[in-house]
């Protein structure tokens, strides 16, 4: 991949003196930072800007890696052959009129994915803006050439793979010249017909240039892939999925013809890999450049210290904290002294520190009330980060921003700063922080959302050990492993859960009788209530069709029922009986194939509780322990696990090894479709699978 | 109140040549704007500035309508009297050293109290910074006079109340100067000794010049009254309450030694009174400018046209619009002619309009896609608004900010502007929208959200329909009236329900029965299952007791518990029997008395619900059945009212009217502390409580 990022000779097909073009606009950038040899193609021109303009890719003498497309769309796959011909290594195509525009578009899209797949040549976009390298000035790209002006390009750690142009555009406009961060590369994708987000992804992560990576996604082309690359990376991954709603997925399907997943599969996977959600480009561009400026404060639970200068935004920033997981920091008592000695006698120390006081005492000394107060919290151990007000502009709140890196750096903790100013002197004054290294921000929620996101990364440790955790995989009777390589769609209820109890999913002791004798027999032996249902091939829906008959409470009212089923199922099936389980806690388990990150597991609440919060938590497969329990956490109304009116609390780790164990049958056996545990219910004797079915394919 | 917005003469007591000192600040800033003449007050100086300096207020001979004070704490009180010899109306006390600094801060506070309560004289502060007008350029403030260099101050049509200085000063200069908007007055309060917010509110309510008010407050000095003025104000209010978490309110407590209320029910409050509530400081400015910006759209539901040239920010904000529960527009077939007619022929007409496609094919002709897109779909019936995506300063995405004033001016619909750009080419952006009055977002969420608060504006009208819907107080037999004046403590379940259903609350059917012959004739005539209680006065958690019995299926058993209950309270209270009630739904319904807005009904989840989601709302009495449908409307999971599993629905106008009741027995008995009715059982026969307890105090 490195030819596209730093090729050895570029021509740009579609090359031309026409300011309205982007073949324009892709020559000027090129010419702006690019130093190897550049080849503008178009058989119209004997030159462009000085350089001689060729007729074709092949007709160029010198060596090319890397070509840039920009020419009517009907028109690519003539000029790929070419690049074929000459031994070119990758292809951008930025020109549009692909899959994006109907049926025409999509048939000369798969002619391109056709001659990459005959010749291994990497073809990148189409519908793209290719790639734009701040760091070496490689614009590789039809975006305005003017915006390139006065330095506009500001490096920095930050990597971006988008499925948008605008984002490596316009909007990379406005994020470097208003100085809210620099990049180092971002990868514009298109309609990723080859190279993908999996690709640029494997190669950021070896990237040394690169160490946070954002992600705007309208699709995943290989959900596995891409989850297995988030597991295994150091570096921190932001991702912003855009289509949640069923609007923007129309409009998703429209701009890259992508298939956006379903929301909640999506978020799901983000969170069990380790990826930091945004919801926005800008806060996307917050939560990057925070990881980006701040490492990971190992075993620091996130105990903010908050500098500022007005009461009112101590406050406000108090509520954020404790609503995001963090907590004001209690601060120690050598802490409390040194702020005491700073502060006029009245003002008691507490956290916020509201420092106004303070400076209003040393007004018209050489005492720097920010600087010491910081040297104050950064020193205590209470303390993990500090979080500073300041006003760029008023000569009284002055905060030093080179002491407050130097005191930070020294002290290795974070310190975020929320900014307020005139215009130009908060401009000065970020400008100044960002080649420091201290994240700046205008709103207190989003500073706070950043700190909050910087303490709440996963330690990427844990996956490296999930990975040792597997089991040696259960071997299945060979009857049940006969009906899921040959059944087709729903298997009953007995049959389901015989091979869930087979993987170590508990079920409810439950058996088959065929007879009257029987019927007593097991009855009184299981213990009334009991439950009997007519199991029929195919049908799910018992309840509807009058096959299920609860709460049994003596053996003769069973062998009525046994009777009543066996007639109406008019020997075309079987009877299942089981003890009635009673228990306040229903869960729904499932798994589900996806078809952007293949099996995934489900866990919701059951019974009332679904009617009312809805609520459902997903991850793909495979999932370690540690990951089960991370996706329990997620269910919102989880605390119900921990024992609520003098229940017992449930054992997490059972139900853990349930998920884990689902999602591994998921993977083992591809035919799977669809598997519901519904009801699974947390009773006196733990956690049991009380009705089931898998649907096979 | 108007001498202290329009005084005639104002006095400077404090007054100083020191630049460190407040009193040099408020003299300079008065000198920048003000026409009325200019007192400076300091025993130490002949003149100040040129103008002649007086050793007290007293010995000013011109007319002094308003004095503002910056000398320390314990000079205040003889200041204040010597502007009451003086014939002040009003005095702004911007020093601090008062009830934010511990006890002797109090009692000096006490003192100023005291002094305006037997003088009449109006005291706005301390601890505060007072007032700024940026229509008439008053700034009787001691902020920063360098800040309002260079024509910072930005007239606008929000006013503003804060109990934080900040707000009045640096934030104020930070969004001035950045364009992000104008202002009418800022009134900063500070510990509210006598002017509070609620005689702001009223003054603001009739201001010709405020269309918005903004509010952070951090305690409310007077929440019934608040209510009031917010329910009948034509205009709309946002309010910012800081001090929510644990820490906050801690912080606000020593800030300006307020008592910070009950986050959920201020949220409650707000919600149910037209207050739009915000988050954060900016956030609070995004609402209060897009409120003032449009006016409230009348029966329109808020169907979103996007005009981008981004595809993906398209697909983004298509998903905040459904989140935020508007919609994107189903645009016309006219529109849709309209716009393909713009478009090249491959390319789908769909909403998000991405005009990126016609762009590139208008090129280089006079024709302004933008304008003619945006006629198209302001033309359109199926649009209520229009949000437009722009970049500032690239010349093909050419907005031209006078024709879409001119254009959503005449077609009467609003239209928010997204935008991008180059910083210097932004910010001209920006100022020139603001002064069109057009509001622009540097965030797509944020827009999204401020267009959702203008379609979501309480109507106003509603109100007055309510003050119509009360109906005659319900009268009470004697016997109960008289318990309710005399009795204190915890009354018992019977006593309880009784009351309740004296004012319209269904309960269980129940009786008191006093021997074993009552227990066998009343049982049998309820119908089993019944249950049994034993009730003895003041003792309220009768579970923990013994004393009750559940699911009594027979007389036998009825008889022994009748024995049991008997026996265990030792002839010390009497036993209540009713019919045992099943139902599937759970709710707690509740009054407990704010010590800011006074009783407050709340209504949540009962039983297992209430432990998963502990959800419940709150709104301050009294309430018409709208605002208890509002209510019960606000409930996370309120859609099981709705009918789930078969059940029949719940009839939201009955709980509505039980809510009203209960509001209207907290206003009614002063003495009743809390009525807890848990569980309100949703059975069979409609709504009943089951079990209560009114504590009196």
């Amino acid at each position: 991949m490195d030819f596209f990022f730093n090729p050895e000779g570029i021509a740009v097909v579609g090359a031309t003196t026409n300011p309205l073009k982007g073949g324009y606009a892709i020559l000027k950038n090129l010419l702006t930072g690019y130093r190897g040899n550049i080849y503008p193609v178009n058989p119209r021109y004997q030159k462009i800007d000085g350089l001689p303009c060729y007729p074709s890719v092949s007709a160029i003498t010198g060596h090319v890696d890397l070509v840039i497309v920009f020419i009517p769309a009907k028109l690519v796959p003539a000029a790929i052959e070419d690049c074929v011909a000459k031994g070119v290594r990758g292809v951008m195509i930025e020109s549009g009129g692909f899959a994006e525009t109907g049926q025409d578009g999509r048939a000369l899209q798969q002619s391109l994915k056709d001659i990459a797949n005959r010749t291994g040549i990497r073809l990148w976009g189409p519908n793209c803006m290719g790639l734009v390298d701040a760091l070496h000035s490689h614009v590789f790209s039809f975006m305005d050439p003017y915006s390139l002006k006065h330095g506009l390009l500001l490096p920095g750690k930050v990597s971006l793979v988008v499925q948008s142009g605008l984002l490596s555009a316009g909007f990379l406009v406005d994020i470097m010249s208003h100085r809210i961060m620099g990049i180092s590369k971002v990868c514009s994708v298109g309609n990723k017909i080859d190279v993908n987000e999996c690709d640029l992804l494997s190669y950021l992560l070896k990237d040394i240039n690169t160490e946070v990576i954002g992600l705007y996604l309208e699709s995943f082309s290989d959900g596995k892939l891409f989850a297995d690359l988030c597991r295994q990376s150091a570096k921190p991954i932001v991702a912003l999925h855009g289509g949640k709603s069923k609007k923007g997925a129309e409009a998703a399907m429209s701009h890259t013809a992508a298939l956006a997943g379903n929301y909640k599969i999506i978020s799901g996977a983000l969170a069990q890999i380790g990826v930091t959600e945004a919801r926005d480009f800008h806060q996307m561009m917050d939560l990057c450049r925070s990881l980006a400026a701040v490492s990971r404060p190992v075993d620091r639970p996130g105990r903010i210290a908050i500098l500022t200068f007005s009461g009112g935004s101590g406050i406000v920033t108090s509520d954020f904290i404790e609503e995001q997981g963090l907590s004001v920091a209690e601060l120690s008592p050598a802490t409390r002294d040194a702020l005491a000695r700073l502060f006029p006698d009245w003002m008691p120390v507490s956290n916020p520190v509201d420092l106004w006081p303070a400076i209003e005492k040393h007004g018209g000394t050489n005492i720097d009330v920010y600087s010491m107060a910081l040297k104050a919290v950064l020193d205590d151990p209470n303390v993990d980060a500090v979080f500073i007000h300041t006003f760029a502009g008023n000569f009284r709140i002055g905060l030093n921003i080179a002491d407050l890196a130097e005191q930070t750096r020294a002290a290795g903790k974070p310190a975020f700063v929320w900014l307020l100013g005139r215009h130009e002197e908060a401009f000065r004054f970020k400008e100044a922080a960002l080649s420091l290294g201290i994240p700046v921000f205008q709103e207190i929620s989003r500073a706070v959302e950043c700190l909050a996101a910087v303490f709440h990364q996963k330690n990427p440790s844990s996956v490296v050990e999930r990975s040792q955790e597997k089991e040696a995989a259960i071997p299945l009777p060979a009857e049940l492993n006969n009906i899921l390589e040959t059944a087709s769609g729903p298997l009953d209820e007995y049959t389901t859960k015989r091979i869930l109890k087979a993987h170590g999913i508990p079920t409810v002791e439950e058996e088959i009788i065929a007879d009257a004798a029987q019927c007593e027999k097991i009855s009184s032996r299981i213990g009334f209530p009991v439950v009997m249902k007519g199991l029929q091939q195919g049908k799910v829906h018992k309840t509807e069709l009058g096959l299920v008959h609860l709460g049994i409470t003596d053996a003769r009212t069973a062998l009525r029922s046994f009777e009543t089923l066996m007639e109406k199922m008019k020997g075309q099936g079987r009877i299942l009986i089981y003890r009635q389980v009673e228990g306040k806690i229903e869960l729904i388990l499932g798994l589900l194939r996806d078809p952007q990150f293949g099996p995934c597991v489900m866990l919701g609440l059951g019974g009332i509780m679904a009617e009312i919060i809805s609520e459902a938590v997903f991850a793909p497969a495979p999932l370690a322990e540690q990951d089960a329990l991370e996706l329990i956490s997620r269910l919102r109304g989880q605390k119900i696990f921990d024992g609520f009116r003098g229940e017992p609390p449930v054992n997490r780790k059972d139900l853990a090894r349930m998920i884990v164990a689902l999602g591994d049958i998921g993977l083992k056996y591809p035919r799977i479709q669809e598997i519901d545990i519904n009801p699974m219910i947390i009773g006196e004797n733990g956690i049991v699978a009380v009705d089931a079915t898998i649907v096979l394919g």
